[in-house]
């Protein structure tokens, strides 16, 4: 079978190294160029010491990028918007890790990022990278945005109900908690080992960016005010989301295991998680680790019409890398879950 | 100065070693007793290590158990109720550090606790066991009930804007994430290291007891109604409570601050953490450790009437040790302060 | 191409969940059936959470193992050779995890397990399960014995020192660090997350049972004294092994290098890690979490004849269930990696 | 009384802001000043946010010190001795807590430390910081020099055997183990979370420059050789030594008991760690978080001469803050244990 060339613009993150890892096993894809200005000339695995003896790949400077078939961009925000242009003679299809092209409207990125979007033309034609809920217009995009991982758990756990409208439009709120590999590879007095280790920190209590993706996926039937927190935790990988909801009328269990099953029956990424018993009987980011799944579950409260939906991921899987490579495949029309398989370990 | 005779009752237990250990310091107190059936007759340095060469008391059954002045209660939920009789006539004063006495209600107890209160005409007799809230009624008191870890940072955190009467009274929502040690000392499946590091576990999205005590020591102007829910993370000491509440008017952040302020200007073990900068410039529970502060801090939405208070403790100090030292201290005249100046370490 | 039938007998602990992780995804094999005494009747994914939507498999009960290829054996220590007699009938090859047929004298294993071997006329027909020193054997071998994940870790590191007579044969002292898992599923005091957690936990400072394994591997020319202690830590997976030993010539690190070199040259997966510079210069057993490799690394001490050796593994991959599925494919002939490609992860 | 009034010189890092807290607590001390270049001007809680309603005081630069009765110095390896000469007119006692003033032979420093001593003619005043082995000499001193961290676990832990001659002199191995605050409090690629998170990482397998405090310290009876390797642990605080020896002679555990009974009988932070059963039966460092104890256990091997020697600290503490207020104790006449009661958590 032919092979996909592939290229990463900006490998030597730990984004970029998920998809190294990810792409070098996908069996329709040869890794064609990695590039990193820093390390350019050096072995991948210097950076990435987990890909030693599987790899001999080197990186490149951008300028010796080569063409190629689709091209991952693991640029820094707003990095990737200004690269944009010179990229796209490189490849027919491109694939965005960054937050530049997540959102639809230009003001809105504005007013969340604070400045103003270099290609603001470009938007409409970028979809967003959550298959779950664009995998038709996936399997015709050039472009695609893949989602921030605390936005992919919250819509993902949120968005069955708000589709059936079974929800408080302006009610919600949202805790999302994740682990240090979120803020990526560079040191700081934040990732400070003896400072990082064994927090419980409030990160982000009000304006997350992210909650501007969670809106915009989540508004099908109108405006949704959504109100997320995160708090920053001393593990590495992992992302859960608790959304507390209101809905709308007195729906029980049944009602919302229905809902959640007709929308996720067919997902291979997606396993609702409710048992009655058992250490995991609600989603747990732990068991994730290096895997591609969404572990979504919830719980009626007996007290009043609040719904507690729970959402779990990798963030650098399901949160990034994983779910761009689930785009790749759905865009070239490979099988959906090709080089995704791996189930995550117990324990961990 | 005379000396207060002071015994604990099930003193094998995590919290019973928190209290052992301040008391051991506290140069008003001469420690008597300290029971455990498992473990009578051996030195309680076999059980709680870091008290070698610190004491040689030894464990005694309770049917040893001598008159005293000041009895601490350190037994399991449920048992401190049905002995309670006969330890009324083994000192003056009782602090109860299960649940069996926080509500006033004994129908609210059968509700949340699935089993009729042993002693209903009891629970009148106790204080609730939060300084901040209840310090004039601790100087005069027989009785106190410390107060669950979960609820002390929920209430303290909330307390001064339910007082002021500034929130929508049905509408809060909070957060709790917790250490392992809140589960006591006795090893689970749920506990078993493989299974517990790393975790972030949702581990009682709806119907927390803690509720009960929180939605009754808020519902000073009418009920409250608390949505919470309790996340245990992989940490083993420290709990945050992030609390979303939404304001029944357009409070400022100067408003918040000045409630806050007033509140607890002279409390000596409430800290207001609100810094522009900083990576602690929220409160953080693993500053806390070992200490008996409660720090709390705030952040409005901008988008919205929304509050997020968080608020911080140890949960064997401030919930539940310490706080039970404070309260001791009240009940005696003693400086407040007294064996709790620990600051608590940094890094840690 | 024709599949191997495999069942596991004792499938519900952490090495039995690791091989079953690892047999599903291995496309020679139909994983046929899976013994659980308390399990027997319920789905593997109740105890394997990461395995839910990855198999449908059920526990049975022992008595309702049917005849098979090959046998995984992961039974508790001791339990294995009392149960071997009638397992024998049920397969034609058997791959036993436990310690029961590592030594291939009765006598030693007395001295070192404090009791009888069961089946003394069996011990020389398993072949000791590490393929770098038993491949040709494996190849032909109806028995296999997994070795210990310390004993794996330290013989690995030692073994080409050892081989080429480079050694003094009673000097050499190993420290071994390891994670919780190691100790299995069974939830005990000791695996009490508020006390196991952050340990550096003296576990075994001398007698420790892999030093027979270790011993009886390395007495290629001669016997040898190991002197051989282990360190309880806070992680879950992982094994470092810290070889001090001491040479018995003035060997630089370029003579150690081409021992290493020419008898690791083509193992699959042994790397050997010594770089200049970098915070992965040496071994690090966290990057192996989930991979069947053993990175091994070295420095000569510039005043003295000692030499370190490090070797790392994930002692429930190349120290247990890895371990077994390569001599699995070893014994029917498959590619020596098939089904162990997973690489680990960055950062974890 | 009269109170004695001190400064700390370098006091925005983890040494600086634990002294910081003992001193704020030590009943017969004024502290005078705290300088640090980067925070002059600022309080001191906004760099040890544990200080936080502790203390008002804010840092000032070096050339506002006033003179006062002893100095502390935390300064940056290297720094300390160039800074010397002008210190000397500031204050008549001087503890410095770098490594400059550790070693007694300005050759040994410049071949351990690959520099020139600024000022080799000072090496001779300066007292070695253990108070355990100088506590004499101390009581006269005007300079001490804390010891390493590392090397106090482990000439504390080796000491008795050594002074009675006991050890083969030049076959002992020591490994220690230690947490992320060792390395201070600046951030690198080394100790970025994702990175430093669950290491067992080898840092420095030779040539680790404590060894040569510790031979200095142990050569008693003639030239001692130590075969020293630190491996860096996901820990924040804590040092584990543990210390392979051989002995000369067929001593059996009494012998070794008594000789340890009789060094350290009197010592009010030394307890000897050495129990049947229960998890902390050896020495554990998560239990002294926070403490000065030095907890010391061992164990013989009875198949060789080999004696492992558990040695335990704080390595902020005991292993740095603590011994040098143990030592400004001695020098001052107090109490040895003054401002050094906290006994450690558990659990922690």
């Amino acid at each position: 079978m032919a092979e996909v060339r592939v290229s990463i613009v900006g490998g030597s993150g730990y984004t970029g190294g998920e998809l190294l890892r990810l792409l070098l096993f996908h069996p329709r894809v040869r890794l064609q160029q990695v590039t990193s200005e820093r390390f350019a000339g050096k072995g991948v695995a210097r950076v990435h010491p987990n890909l030693r003896k599987v790899t001999d790949l080197r990186f490149v400077s951008l300028d010796q990028l080569q063409p190629c078939d689709t091209l991952f961009l693991c640029l820094p925000h707003g990095r990737a918007m200004q690269r944009l242009p010179e990229l796209l003679d490189k490849a027919e299809r491109i694939i965005d890790l960054s937050a530049d092209f997540r959102l639809n409207d230009a003001q809105r990125y504005a007013a969340w990022y604070g400045t103003e979007h270099a290609h603001p033309e470009m938007l409409s034609q970028f979809v967003y990278g959550i298959p779950e809920l664009h995998r038709e217009a996936m399997r015709e995009a050039r472009f695609v945005s893949s989602a921030g991982c605390n936005a992919t758990a919250t819509i993902l756990g949120l968005y069955p109900l708000f589709k059936h409208g079974m929800v408080e439009m302006d009610q919600t709120v949202v805790e999302v908690k994740g682990g240090s590999s979120e803020g990526g590879n560079a040191p700081s007095e934040a990732t400070h080992h003896p400072e990082r280790s064994n927090v419980v920190r409030s990160y982000r209590p009000t304006l997350h960016r992210h909650t501007a993706e969670v809106e915009q996926e989540l508004s099908i039937h109108g405006p949704v005010r959504v109100h997320l927190s995160a708090t920053a935790l001393g593990i590495v990988r992992g992302v859960l989301a608790t959304c507390h909801i209101f809905l709308n009328d007195d729906f029980d269990e049944k009602a919302i295991w229905k809902v959640f099953r007709e929308t996720y029956a067919e997902e291979p990424f997606i396993r609702i998680v409710k048992e009655k018993t058992g250490i995991y009987r609600y989603p747990e980011p732990k068991l994730l680790i290096g895997s591609n799944y969404c572990d979504i579950g919830f719980e009626k409260d007996p007290r009043s019409r609040r719904l507690v939906v729970m959402s779990a991921i990798d963030n650098l899987m399901k949160g990034a890398a994983g779910q761009a490579v689930q785009a790749f495949n759905l865009m070239h029309g490979f099988a959906e879950t090709t080089a995704l398989e791996f189930p995550g370990l117990h324990p961990i």
